[in-house]
């Protein structure tokens, strides 16, 4: 029957497969959210064979055996489909090859192995202790390897890129490697002078709380709303980890609050706006559909250091938010003054905590754990090694020793949950902010002055039109020469630092 | 392949499925109680798109191909199952024929009436216009009439029973006219006397707001911990409309406050309590399986009713209750005097909407509500003629004629929601309380002394055994005579009412 169809008619069929897929990972997204914000602890076993359910039915409807005939006959008529409608196809072709390059009872395996280590990642974190760690960490890496193998096998690229693919479709170490080693060139020198420039300048006072946790949320809010952010379709609230969640037409992003410190959780607010406003920007046509979707990782994490890095803690824009945050808090004195806070906001000092890092030294935590987790999945670095090699790695990167595996290889949740692959989409993010922001300045003219007034509608206007509204249509790399004019680069991202920081 | 597998291996498959349907159920739960109490507006369509998927996931599930046989053949080996087992079976085939006796095609068409009818009447309802309901409720009545068909000649029982069958499984009109008529045989008289009584009685006073809507919240936290609500596996939060949703591990409860009245918004989260004890008690050996569910909505609301009407309202509950209320209020004077307070929780006082009537009047709404929608049912009373006829039973029951259709057929969702034959378990609930509640005091000779201390584990103890732990592994009758001695009945309904209010 499948044969006999009609190609037009594989089309749509393919279409209303994802319309259903889409649905179960908007309400995957929605229980995701709940977990984390709202759920009482004891319904976390339920919850978990909720999510593990749906994502097997997901799984099945993807790998349904008619689904490569399907597609393959759809690619066969590219030619009755527009521009969007092929990109799609390409998108569910993509999927669809990560579906099925690896065997069900792999995905099982490597699905309960990561529930395992994240699990036991928690107290391992806690108590700062690796060896509790490395026997489930151990699996974990075997069982990514398998998988990163299959893919391999199937795509015919390297293991690594076939895991990169994952969350940046299309990204591949030879793209990445120029452009680590350039940053690693550039930023331990730059990272000095930096210090140095610091050094001679006031030192930064901390304005003092408490602050109250609902002025907080309200100065959240009045950002958001500022910015652009639409209540109509998203939420804000409070979890342990901030994060944006939910769907395009729900978008729920979260933030953490502390009485002693408003700075953090205002910027990390407006972080998770950067990622929220993408996720509302995407095309509405293709809500339910593959290419609808945001394009991967590295744009997403651009577009929420768009917001953050490039413009929340700019001069420009601190002199539209500061009044408002002093006039909320009733702060004043010499800890209140513009140029301190903007000190404050643009502190470099190397640390052991990525998540803390300042913008400068982010990207050498980040370098760090790509040359990790590549030797872990080649197999050249013993996961029992982890620890040496990490802190030998970050006394040459920043030239700290880590006192603790706590503040060192045990910091981050990504490779307990079989994230391999993923961290290098943070530094690219970083690169593409810088790029996409100096061409938003170039091409309105006026936007310095529009970020004093906070007039932010016509800055959105513009990633809406270069970034958000493309979707998954085109590649992250045409999305960027098209908004930009160049590939990626570290060009731009350079000359932000020099200008913010020399 | 079926039919040569072990039967035992036939009934292990359906509990897999079951359980599977038992996840998508638990999400689902999840997303109605996120639609009502967290979503923002524009987040519906796209929610409604994930409902609309899992239901017909589920559907898809239940009505394989396969499913028909594995229980023919789960079934022919009953021998080699327990107890459980065979009740769970019992319970699968039940759902399984509510499933397949109604073609896909009218199931579908019935959702997407009902989804529009309701849609309409909330205009419909605010702008009391009942002309502008009248086409699509007429959709979904004809739509109720042949599903009702199909299940009558399915299950070879009248078409009104099937639909009782859906909320009341086993559940039969002939168990209810006696009761019923029994009721409206009692309660006209009873009335009359109730309020010649209370006329004789000091007037009630209210007490003067307004009540700090936090400090509501803690006094129904309060409560909620003290009857055993466990916040391990459920929470309390704010909707339009107060319900109990979630699932058993993780109860979601509702209630709603207005500053200038405590005392619906208390005996409303109490309602709600009794409801997610239930619940939370149910067998937690079975979650995942049909014979772990709540055994049907008459005993539901006998559990709500019982917490609410039995016991909150009694003066024992009152002289615990209230002196934690009089302190987190700071009320003092007449209007906070224990025997005024009991006055106005035990006021009776026909008015035209079911939602807010006292326990002697609310079967009188419920009864009208049966005898119409069996009428509409049947085709006897049609659609257009019902303002006419609610108008005229409300005369009838409570010597009151609406004064709108707003206060009269325009108030509840039910029937635009297709919810013909729920009604009656209502006052089902309400006799089973009053008959629950006697057993209890029977058995725990000590607990109106220990209503007054705030003991509530003994009767939660109770409870648990003789209702919440048999799931549905027992019929209502067969729960209902273990655990008071006795069929259904109004006798314990008649008692309690004789000894509240005359």
């Amino acid at each position: 029957m499948i044969a006999m169809a009609e190609p037009a008619s594989a089309y749509l069929q393919l279409e209303e497969n994802c319309a259903r897929l889409s649905a179960i990972s908007g309400a995957v997204a929605t229980l995701h959210w709940d977990s984390a914000v709202i759920m009482p602890q004891g319904g976390n076993e339920a919850r978990a064979e909720q999510l593990a359910t749906l994502g097997v039915i997901s799984h099945e409807i993807l790998t349904r055996p008619e689904m490569g005939a399907l597609l393959d006959e759809a690619e066969a008529r590219g030619d009755t489909l527009d521009s969007w409608q092929r990109a799609n196809l390409r998108e569910m072709r993509n999927r669809w090859r990560h579906a099925t390059a690896v065997s069900p009872d792999l995905v099982a395996a490597h699905s309960r192995a990561t529930s395992r280590c994240e699990m036991i990642w928690r107290t391992a974190r806690l108590e700062n202790d690796f060896a509790a760690l490395r026997p489930s960490l151990e699996d974990v890496v075997t069982l990514t390897r398998e998988i990163a193998a299959a893919k391999s096998a199937a795509f015919g690229i390297a293991p690594y890129d076939a895991l990169l693919d994952e969350y940046e479709p299309g990204c591949r170490t030879s793209v990445i490697d120029p452009l680590f080693t350039e940053l690693e060139g550039f930023l331990p020198d730059f990272l000095q002078a930096a210090l140095e420039r610091q050094k001679a300048a006031p030192p930064v006072l901390r304005p003092e709380g408490p602050f109250d946790l609902l002025v907080q949320k309200d100065l959240g809010l009045t950002f958001m709303t500022a910015l652009g952010f639409d209540f109509e379709h998203g939420r804000l609230d409070v979890s342990h980890h901030p994060f944006t969640g939910g769907i395009p037409d729900d978008v729920r992003l979260t933030t953490r609050y502390e009485s002693d410190d408003f700075t953090q959780s205002l910027m990390g607010t407006l972080h998770e706006t950067g990622h929220a406003l993408y996720e509302q920007g995407l095309p509405k046509r293709w809500r339910s559909q593959p290419v609808g979707l945001a394009r991967g990782m590295a744009l997403h994490e651009s577009q929420s250091l768009l917001i953050e890095m490039q413009l929340s803690r700019s001069a420009d824009f601190l002199s539209f938010a500061l009044p408002k945050i002093r006039a909320a808090f009733g702060g004043s004195g010499p800890a209140w003054e513009t140029d301190n806070i903007l000190r404050l906001y643009q502190k470099v000092e190397p640390g052991f905590i990525r998540v803390d890092a300042d913008e400068v030294t982010y990207p050498l935590h980040v370098i760090l754990r790509y040359r990790l987790e590549t030797a872990m999945l080649s197999g050249d670095l013993p996961v029992a090694d982890l620890p040496a090699a990490w802190n030998s790695g970050m006394r040459q990167a920043l030239g700290l020793t880590p006192p603790s595996d706590r503040l060192g290889c045990l910091q981050d949740i990504h490779w307990p949950g079989g994230a391999i692959g993923y961290f290098p989409t943070y530094t690219l993010g970083a690169l593409a902010a810088a790029q996409i922001f100096a061409a938003a300045g170039r091409a309105l003219v006026d936007l310095p002055a529009q970020v004093r007034r906070g007039e932010f509608a016509p800055l959105l206007a513009w990633l809406r039109e270069n970034i958000h509204a493309h979707g998954s249509c085109r590649s992250t790399d045409e999305i960027l020469h098209a908004a930009t004019g160049a590939p990626l680069g570290v060009a731009a991202f350079k000359a932000h630092l020099r200008a913010r920081y020399l």
